[in-house]
């Protein structure tokens, strides 16, 4: 059998059955091929995305993966996942003992989320850890990127990730921010700190930056090789309603105006709650110079909406794969938006309508985006436009990858030794 | 539709699908006959289990519960769960839309872990969060206790948990610790700290504590009402085998003397990496009268072994529901000593052997169970023993509840006051 679970046993059973439970945490799912992968060979390591003994997914030496889900009853099962693994749905092939199976072409390297379609449901793998995406708990497998060791953790100093809980007046609830204090917070008790809000994309949550992106790591290895600036970076929940305000429907389709309503509550609770708090509890420099804000995707158009609108707060600005909205129309739907070309005289309530003035004052106007990316086009239309006004912009290409983690990992390494400079 | 997930659409849909996503933690998925429940009204939260706009499961004022699946192509869907859900598997039944429910008798209260069986494969309910347990990912429902607040988040001073990595040489990998900093770590700059070591149990891992027990907030709230010395808490991954050991089969009916090999590495590993790195890392006062161990099931027994074998190591000891082995031959098998009587003349090489002694150095034994626990009577069986024979210990029990999170909340909630007195 592949995987023993042991949900419904005996108490008793569950103590002797300690024996599946008691190895180490390297899965044995990657084969040699990938040394970087087995923490036994070296201390240079991305931790693998399947759980305690899991035999699958099976990474391969020649890149191809398999899935198997064991399931005697089912009359389908199929495996899909993000773009980078070549979507799917993938129809598996049920073998004798009931255990379904399937070997796809080798995925793009980086982390994507995947999940079975179980007689038509959409179910998470057994073996893998989950990882919250599409607004659920999700599966996802890491394949290992040959040569890239820049978000494994090594043998350098480590800073901490620390859950930080703080009320919202503004939304009514208490929300969990992560905050990523560099290696040498708790030894250098005089020293203060630049900050980078950092945010996660639509369907994700705040532990994605550092369980999906490895951020903590990127930063780890950036500060120990001199090439970044030790900072503090708060990773919040991309998500707020004002207290009592009702839930959305589902089915609605958001009009440019409505979003950025619900970008507006996000920005309050950012300004007005999450940087006082962080400023309060954490040694930072609580200042304009000092302070950065970054996402992706959704996280991206936050970050645009939130900083252009309240110049005074923010000197580094970085977009990560964040769709552009052309249409500066309130009333008409962001789908319809997203396909209108960027006029940077009109957008972003002028924001950059004068470059040489807006040059002044931000320090770093960044974007980045992944060259598989269908986002593609609509942010090299912005960027191409925005330089052409005389704003001064860098903009990153992630070759390869689409919209998925592994452009957000590259596109932090490039970004961070970009701030407070 | 009650969850519309978004996973193989389109990137430029899941822009617009944010709608979805734009509501505050609050799931609306507890009606209001528990107003502790609802973060609006009030600023005492015990965070939902549920997910961004979750509408199931759903717990009824008189506390029954609702699960649904939307499975339309499904022959057969049920729901089963820890024993204070009432175990199941449920059978649900399924309406003209294809989608499955049952409504269940109200459970105990507390966290309970619980999947479907869809055609017979345990699948998480994409509706909740998961929660490491039985091995894997696995759904969670919190039942509110009415009257019971002091797991919840409330507006008191809060302690911090961080992420710890740090390289096992006896494992060969990097490891992950949880540490809860006390509420003035980072104000009282001067002060040092004692130790709890807090181990999860079997099919969970270095999680469970902060996320299914909320020790934080147990401990914060203690700490607040002035009725918990302020602590540093450690929780750490409960598997270890050395180097290059191989993985142990699956199948294997562990003996006493293995499960003793597994310990006693685990044990290598918090004696002389998890310790060292803990008391160089954070301010803590680094001897044995300022250092605890306690751990729940599993982590009982591991924290009994590894305590009794280092006495010159810990001065606080505690087993929350650990099952207690009653034999002391090595080539036992694990389920068959469980079921023997405990001699407190022979048990852990001699341990308790001269109860004047034992009582002379160690300053706390602490036993927990819940009364509807099936290891009950195992443990009532080894503290009437050892009472008997003279040794000093605290006796505690959880009314009602099961070998669940419940029955360890509450036992950190007594315990806790009992430390570095």
């Amino acid at each position: 059998m592949l995987y023993v679970p042991n949900p419904a046993g005996s108490l008793a059973a569950g103590v002797a059955a300690a024996a599946v439970l008691f190895f180490a945490g390297a899965s044995g799912a990657v084969e040699p091929a990938h040394p970087a992968g087995d923490p036994a060979r070296d201390t240079t390591s991305v931790p693998t995305s399947s759980v305690l003994g899991a035999e699958s997914p099976r990474i391969h030496g020649d890149g191809r993966v398999t899935f198997t889900l064991a399931a005697p009853q089912a009359h389908s099962v199929e495996v899909a996942g993000g773009d980078g693994l070549g979507k799917g749905p993938f129809p598996m092939t049920k073998a004798a003992e009931g255990t379904w199976s399937v070997t796809i072409p080798p995925p793009v390297p980086g982390f994507h989320y995947y999940w079975f379609l179980l007689d038509g449901v959409q179910v998470n793998d057994p073996a893998s850890h989950t990882y919250f995406g599409y607004g659920k708990e999700t599966s996802g497998i890491e394949i290992p990127e040959p040569g890239a060791d820049y978000y494994a953790i090594k043998d350098v100093p480590h800073g901490e990730v620390r859950e930080k809980w703080y009320f919202s007046g503004t939304t009514g609830e208490w929300r969990r921010a992560f905050v990523y204090t560099p290696p040498d917070y708790e030894t250098n008790l005089k020293r203060r700190y630049p900050v980078l809000i950092l945010q996660h994309g639509s369907g994700e949550d705040e532990t994605g930056w550092t369980r999906q992106g490895r951020a903590q790591w990127i930063l780890d290895n950036l500060i120990a090789a001199g090439r970044a600036q030790p900072m503090i970076i708060v990773m919040d929940r991309g998500y707020a309603l004002r207290r009592g305000e009702p839930v959305p429907a589902f089915t609605k389709k958001l009009t440019v105006g409505e979003l950025d309503r619900l970008f507006g509550t996000f920005g309050d609770v950012i300004l007005h709650e999450l940087i006082p708090t962080i400023d309060a509890s954490y040694r930072t420099i609580p200042d304009r110079d000092h302070r950065a804000m970054a996402g992706l995707s959704m996280g991206g158009m936050q970050t645009l909406f939130i900083t252009l609108h309240h110049p005074d707060e923010f000197a580094y600005i970085a977009s990560l794969s964040g769709p552009i909205m052309g249409g500066s129309n309130a009333s008409q739907p962001v789908d319809e938006s997203l396909h209108q070309p960027f006029d940077p005289a009109a957008g972003y309530d002028g924001a950059f309508a004068d470059p040489a003035k807006f040059n002044a004052r931000v320090r770093l106007l960044w974007f980045g985006v992944g060259t598989a990316e269908s986002f593609m086009p609509g942010i090299d239309g912005a960027v191409a436009a925005l330089k052409k006004s005389g704003i001064r912009l860098v903009y990153f290409q992630s070759p390869g990858t689409a919209h998925e983690w592994q452009t957000w990992r590259r596109s932090l390494n490039d970004l961070a030794p970009r701030l407070f400079r």
